[in-house]
């Protein structure tokens, strides 16, 4: 597999998916819209997205029934960056290398814009589940939900702002990786699979690998905030330092984090290799976010 | 009917169904719980999930059904209160009597106790439409989501801040009026109407019978926020002309604005009187909605 092209034609797919799911509003002010885009379309690796697209299909299931879902879990993920840059959170002015949406927007445009794909996700994920109510649409949306919510992404940020500049264990480091970031990824591939039909048994594995791929990633994300360029990331580096947050670097050291991830990583593959060749490209999706350099 | 009596019936029993809806968290920092739990139980008249229930009730469905929605529905419009009062929106410093929740819990808790109600409200229907995947679940949770979207109160909330303190037209208020409050009065009535089974003909009345009622509403709120006391309203009154808004009663003058909103309640009293005596309460509410004062 040509792993990089396969990338660019899953993401100019995604990118043209997202086109048709976010609206572009004329009448009133269409600076909402405006704004929502302006962060939807700024790039970004459509990560998560991807991976709903691809479990459902690993599982033999109709990717159609996967997409509002892979759309709406992309609009949740712009929404908790846009709502992290804010100056009462982290206060970042750069982000995927264009000014973060505060900057460009003002800050209460910004909080509706992030508040406004939350929206739009749900409405489009409740929309899928009525034109076809089922196990399939309804389990999706569920998993999403859950990824993203109290017990997934939304605690893992109020942990990670909680604690800044407070003493950090390895215990709450590791609680904010869970949720803050694996949550979402162990939701992207529960739904994928949800959508495509698998059993619960099925689902379940899923969900382990989306865990173990989404703290690897974070781990990944903390090192290359101190070896990376802001040129590589598309965001300023040394960010964790400014804000005075402990990370995986400071506390294990850049050696041993890359080891723990590596470990993380290969517990992945085993599931992906157990579940057979229809996990190829998200076997191979797995390594390469091992090896990223942004 | 003793109305008085029979609201505050229905307001203990919402209370009672919220609290199991939204949870206690006692591991790591329970913050945004306690966030979360001030701004929902501060009080209020708790009329869009008593609509939800009434509406399920009203045509022959199993009240049960509509729980988890009329909750939802409830987080939904706490968590907008919570963000129009930040410091970047309205920069309120007191609601439902209590100072709001960003004066508590410093603007990032706020800004995250929005999104975590937001969150909430999306993971409790997703999971009562899972448990129970049916026309009836899906569709309560789809006119919810569409309410509160992109279609309804979001962007009624982005125009309202756009034009503060900008040139305003009639036509531009009712947009506003239409969005930002009605469509979730709207939004409550057809949910509870399509838990409870009703036909899309029956929906579309009681979709119609919301709209109307939630503009008179609304117009009544710019009265009060003009004639009313600080201790009637819990909140500053007067915070319409400190925002510069224009509001009916800024455009029409009180006693006009009264006749509208007289109007619309009659309008709506005669969709529920040709919908039968089951529609009393709401009825009974209809007329009492009007004549609040606060």
């Amino acid at each position: 597999m040509d792993l990089k092209q396969e990338l660019q034609n899953r993401i100019a797919e995604i990118e043209e998916m997202l086109e048709q799911y976010i609206p572009v509003q004329k009448e009133f002010p269409p600076v909402i819209f405006e704004a929502m885009r302006y962060s939807l379309f700024a790039g970004g690796k459509r990560l998560r997205p991807m991976m709903v697209l691809a479990a459902c299909e690993a599982v033999g299931g109709n990717k159609k029934t996967a997409e509002p879902f892979a759309c709406a879990l992309e609009m949740i993920h712009t929404y908790s960056l846009i709502h992290d840059d804010l100056p009462a959170m982290d206060n970042d002015d750069f982000r995927r290398g264009v000014p973060t949406c505060h900057k460009v927007y003002g800050e209460n445009m910004a909080i509706l814009a992030g508040d406004g794909l939350l929206h739009h996700a749900m409405e489009t994920m409740a929309k899928a589940c009525f034109m076809n109510p089922c196990k399939e649409t309804t389990g999706a949306m569920a998993a999403i939900a859950k990824g993203a919510g109290l017990y997934g992404m939304l605690t893992g940020q109020v942990v990670d702002v909680y604690y800044e500049a407070k003493p950090m264990t390895k215990e709450i480091l590791d609680f904010i990786h869970v949720h803050k970031t694996a949550a979402m990824i162990r939701g992207a591939l529960e739904a994928g699979a949800r959508a495509g039909g698998a059993t619960e048994d099925i689902v379940a594995k899923f969900g382990l690998a989306g865990e173990k791929i989404g703290v690897a990633f974070q781990i990944l994300d903390d090192i290359l905030d101190v070896t990376g360029t802001m040129e590589e990331l598309g965001k300023p580096i040394h960010s964790d330092e400014k804000n005075e947050k402990a990370t995986y670097v400071t506390l294990y050291g850049i050696e041993k984090s890359r080891e723990i991830a590596a470990d993380l990583t290969e517990e992945a593959m085993q599931i992906w290799e157990d579940l057979g060749s229809s996990c190829d490209f998200l076997a191979e999706l797995t390594t390469y976010l091992l090896k990223r350099t942004h």
